[in-house]
């Protein structure tokens, strides 16, 4: 059989791209003046990054200033440290007021506009979901819940966003977004990633770079990305983070390296490694993916940068290394450039040593030191004199705060709504319960103002809970029978008394904050104290809305059967309790869609992309709900399904088009999903894959005509050989219930 | 770091060598003359395996004589069909009575004898745990228990008492044992495996192989073993039978290679393949696999086989191949000699027409006739004109009956015994409850008798249930309340009024018999109706035992920490409920030892030798009882470990010595196991790896010194370039609580 073998894209020579090389040519020459001035220390230190608390006042008080200029002098003059990173170091880490920010980060440009060089540090920090260590930042749905908005757009204005406010916070550089994919719903850090389709992920992270980093990023609105976790760490095989994965080489290039690729096609000029390891290769030793695969293959010019402390462990934890020095030889040789050290110069004084004895050569000192320092002039940091933007008109702004709104209300997803009883009479009376109504940090989780989230006192007085914002639109009674925590005990007794009471019960289950190991489970299962509140409640017979938050699919099945509604929040941000209300009393209509397959039970993990042999015969592909499975108040047509060249040669794109009515009584918006099935092929293949996704908002009668293209590169797949390949043969498209065929010739 | 690859074992030219040289010789000598006298028609005959109900009379009914001998004829002498497999076509294909089989493989013998050249069929059977198909054969314990055991010499047993009854039923070859490594504990099959350990499973399925095939397989008591699922079968990552599993290379080499590499050095002549995908390829279609690793670096020399319809499905459900033909075409061509087709003669015709018209080369046919021709010869079948062997004295023999209960009670596992609850005295009253109290079938499993083994009303009637085993053990009053079946609903209330007149209960919990796809679950929690009646026992707070039997590891962690003792039969075989009464009243000491972890919750699979990451900071590793876990009614200690060298060259070994005390009051058996850790590797190592172990008999207050050679094999691991390698540097060895270090110098 004739194939297509797929290789990069050429640039085209176009006069842009010339232009674009002669301004690469000003800033290489830039890079490299300034690399022959430097001396070896000054180089080693460009590739440490050490965190803020080295430069701290001591105690990590709470205090206005909490630079100590004399350890900051030190990390400067004397170390030549390159980047500094993370929140001031108080009693729990928290955000910090953006002012003292500005002060801060002034405080470490001007020292280094005092050194021989004046190469400026890189201030990274985790502007997860929003500038999260900025008080009273905009902080938008979680990525699992943003790609559940299946908008691109809403997560390109969230980029832009977090962009200027990480900028007007004095900040450089953000480390975000993850490209991992998330098809290990055990794994804390699922809710992380952009679920878990490679089409999807891929299209929403760079979205969100672009946005981020607009055309240049040099401006001073924009700021550079970081894309974590270079490659293969959202897949630990028993779900813990920081752990395992075992990853063929295929599925390594089928599900792991695409969204990467998109992302450095996007331009995100750095990239963070995974902390764990990949078939017995921890991710800071892994030549093969780190210089071979990242540069070789998907042509990443940036530099990468090490995951806290990792370098370290490749000695205390991974003894792949027999000393801290042969871990740092080891982790540098692989291709690390920068290591994010942080707690002390162990980084700093062995790399020196290592050059000095040979054992590293300086030509790999250069090259990271010369990526570092190229970012460094692409994102205009020679040229800041002082934080970039002014706060006003660019953080915690009204037209911020609107994006934000209706990013949450794209994310809910309404999973079940029997006999329409959503939306709720703004009349209803309401007994609200469970352990998540009426916190803000639920719906924001990890990443949000501490690194854990759960700092409830900490956040925002004027953001509404669900409870608060319930209260806010029904004239009916609510009561609420909970907690102050998310672990208080609630009186079952009373929230049935009071279930009896009112028309209807919001009953909000779901996870407590988390990230990483601290977010390690051993079950799916919701705990057994929300399981005992739920079924005291069904039991009763009142109609329950059934509202969950949190970052896992958590196993539901038997709650959502008897639910009237079931309702999934996910991690809906700042706004989520007024989208969550707007959506339960209709006053928007949802159209968030799962970026997961929702699983029926605790062992029952299998993706919605899955190969046919896991639909067959007695292995049955069940989930409770499917990836892309979301209701609207209205209901929504999709019909004449066309291609229009049913049979194209190889390397060739389609055209196709698809027709979708709003067959209902309101307005709503709706995501229209294509998914692709190569019918035959020489791997095997997924029974659907999804390669284009429109979402548009339609009039009740009102139809519109999509148009979709799918490319060669849709086509393709990793073939036998490893190589990225289209095979001629019959290939099937699926939009809702429309399926249509085409062929790809033989040349 | 100088480095030692290790390579293939050479074998040396000694005269025994030279013999084996020159018997090959004679066998290949006759292959060549009769292929060269073979029709291609023979040929794809020789390749093509048909069951049963291909030559079987209408209907399936249980007749005397179920070959149909106008289809028989039409299947050796049109077709010229090489294999048959299978039990009769009876209404639920159960096992026949001996001299059925007797005489039905005659009538095939008779009828091959009758043609051109004589080209014997072979009879291949499942005979899984004994000779599951032929009525009364002694039914070992499964493989998972087999392997609690740590007792080579019971696998070497039983494989030699499968084999004599294999053969005095007429057959020829038997479709074990299972190499695959236990490391799923979902999978459907994992009882059917060694457990989870890479040494163990070697130990094990070797020792069974040697034991089945002797040193000469052509001898009347021997028969052919067929090791499966060649590769990477047991390791489904959603844990469904024939489901897709992600191995990397590194990883297929370290686990899942070495065990088929010591099934080939054992001698297993044939390879059944794994029906499922590794990264994308099925099984049938893994050239790499099945002709580069296996025949290249494994050495393999037998034929291999299909598992049922899996050529076929290429087709019908992976889509590989475009039509059934091509399915053909792929499959031979990786590598796949002779086709389980079974059901028609598909396979037959699609491949003649692929040789006629040069779609498959000769050569390939050639190549694979000439291996199975092998076989049959080295098997001795060309010579075999009726039943190798007499039923009297090799069918159920008193001796063969002894072995089996020798196992059965040396599988079990004592993993809780608080206050020395047990053993029980022989005058309590014991109420017996829970499903699994009263079946023989739960105690054996799949591959009894049928298929699924759920056939109770089949299982022989002087066998014991562990019910009726225990009312002969005690004087006291003995109250059964539970079910015919497993399903069966228990009174609850009436086990509950029950268990407050007797001094203890014995509650026997656990799976119902399967196996493959059957078997899938979607949660490895106890069913709620088990829970629901174990909770209303502990409520009332009598002392439990708790008993389980079944293949895999369900979650009892919660009534683990109520039960006064936790017995773990999984599946000891026909004489587990003689063998398990033994245990709790004294008459036998437990020695099995878990060859799995057995994990504490649903979503917390992680094996003995996982990496350091898996037990770093807050990732702990604490399964409810441990690889190796197993109690006895005396008390063992280790001291003394002593390691002859403590620095080797590159290559050496080492001889270590520990000695093992009984410091109790009875006698008992002990496994002392010797593990591994190398320090510092340029791959991350498991914490620790079992490399050798010993079982021991040993009188109260007796000493025993036991003496181990660790290999330079054992010292290797798969390094960065994939080769295995072993790597200067120190080496820990754990034997009990004893440690010792040696260090393998640089040469």
């Amino acid at each position: 059989m004739k194939a297509l073998f797929l290789l990069f894209p050429l640039l085209l020579i176009s006069e842009s791209v010339v232009c674009a090389q002669e301004a690469n040519q000003v800033i290489e020459n830039q890079v490299q003046t300034l690399l022959s001035q430097m001396s070896l220390e000054e180089k080693v230190g460009q590739m440490t990054q050490i965190d803020f608390s080295l430069v701290s006042v001591a105690n990590g008080q709470d205090v206005e200033n909490p630079i100590d200029i004399d350890k900051l002098e030190h990390a400067i003059l004397n170390r030549h440290v390159g980047s500094i990173l993370n929140t001031p170091t108080t009693p729990n880490n928290k955000a910090q007021p953006i002012a003292k920010w500005r002060n801060m980060t002034q405080a470490i440009r001007d020292l280094t506009a005092k050194t021989r060089l004046k190469i400026p540090v890189i201030y990274g920090i985790d502007a997860i979901h929003g500038a999260t260590y900025t008080q009273n930042a905009v902080l938008f749905p979680q990525a699992i819940s943003m790609a559940a908005t299946f908008n691109t757009d809403l997560s390109f204005r969230e980029g832009e966003i977090t962009a200027r406010e990480v900028k007007a916070s004095g900040l450089d550089w953000n480390f975000s977004p993850v490209m991992d994919i998330g098809r290990q719903p055990l794994w804390p850090r699922l809710w992380e990633t952009f679920g878990e389709d490679v089409h999807l992920v891929s299209a929403m992270g760079s979205a969100f770079i672009r946005g981020h980093q607009g055309d240049d990023v040099a401006a001073a609105n924009k700021a550079a990305t970081c894309m974590k976790h270079y490659v293969g760490y959202s897949y630990p095989l028993n779900g813990k983070d920081r752990s395992p994965a075992w990853i063929g080489e295929r599925a390594l290039r089928e599900y792991f390296l695409p969204s990467f690729e998109a992302g450095v096609l996007a331009g995100s000029p750095t990239v963070m490694i995974n902390s764990a390891e990949v078939d017995g290769i921890p991710g800071h030793a892994n030549y093969h993916y780190l210089t071979e695969i990242l540069r070789g293959e998907l042509g990443f010019k940036g530099f990468t940068v090490s995951d806290w402390e990792d370098i370290i462990r490749l000695h205390t934890r991974d003894k792949i290394a027999a000393s801290p020095r042969d871990a740092v030889k080891v982790a540098v040789m692989a291709g690390v450039d920068m290591s994010m050290v942080p707690l002390d110069y162990s980084f700093y004084d062995l790399l020196l040593d290592l050059v000095k004895t040979g054992d590293v050569p300086m030509s790999r000192i250069d090259e990271a030191v010369s990526r570092i320092l190229k970012v460094k002039v692409q994102a205009g940091l020679f040229e800041l004199k002082q934080p970039a933007l002014p706060v006003e008109g660019n953080f915690a702004t009204e037209d911020a705060v609107a994006i934000n709104r209706q990013a949450a209300e794209e994310a809910i997803v309404l999973a079940k709504n029997a006999n329409h009883i959503l939306p709720l009479s703004k009349h209803a009376s309401i007994l609200v319960t469970g352990p998540s109504a009426n916190l803000l940090s639920v719906m924001n989780g990890g990443w949000t103002i501490t690194w854990q989230g759960s700092a409830e006192e900490l956040y925002p007085q004027d953001k509404l809970t669900l409870l608060k914002a319930i209260q806010q639109k029904t004239s009916g009674q609510v009561t609420y029978v909970g907690g102050q925590r998310f672990s208080d005990e609630i009186n079952i007794e009373q929230a049935v008394t009071q279930a009896r009471n009112h028309d209807v019960v919001v009953l909000a289950l779901g996870e407590n904050t988390y990230t990483e190991t601290t977010g390690n489970i051993d079950s799916l299962e919701l705990d057994p104290v929300q399981l005992q509140l739920a079924r005291a409640i069904f039991a009763i017979g009142k109609p329950v809305i059934l509202v969950t938050f949190g970052g896992r699919p958590r196993i539901i099945t038997e709650l959502a059967e008897q639910a009237q509604a079931v309702v999934l929040g996910f991690l809906p941000g700042m706004e989520g309790g007024v989208a969550m209300a707007d959506i339960l009393f209709g006053d928007v209509n949802p159209s968030g869609k799962l970026p997961i397959t929702y699983p029926r039970a605790t062992n029952d993990i299998t993706p919605y992309d899955h190969k046919p042999m896991e639909a067959f015969e007695l292995n049955q592909y069940r989930p409770l709900y499917a990836f892309g499975h979301g209701l609207s108040y209205t209901t929504f047509e999709t019909s004449d399904l066309k291609i229009q060249q049913n049979r194209i040669s190889l390397g060739e794109s389609i055209e196709l088009s698809v027709k979708v009515k709003n067959t209902g009584s309101i307005a709503g918006k709706e995501t229209v999903l294509v998914y692709l099935n190569d019918e035959v092929a020489s791997v095997t293949r997924p029974v659907k894959q999804l390669k284009a996704f429109k979402k548009i908002e339609l009039e009740p009668g009102q139809q519109e005509t999509l148009q979709f293209t799918l490319t060669a590169q849709d086509m393709s797949f990793i073939g036998l050989d490893m190589k990225r390949i289209v095979e001629p043969g019959e290939f099937k498209v699926m939009v809702g219930d429309e399926t249509a065929q085409f062929t790809v010739l033989k040349n």
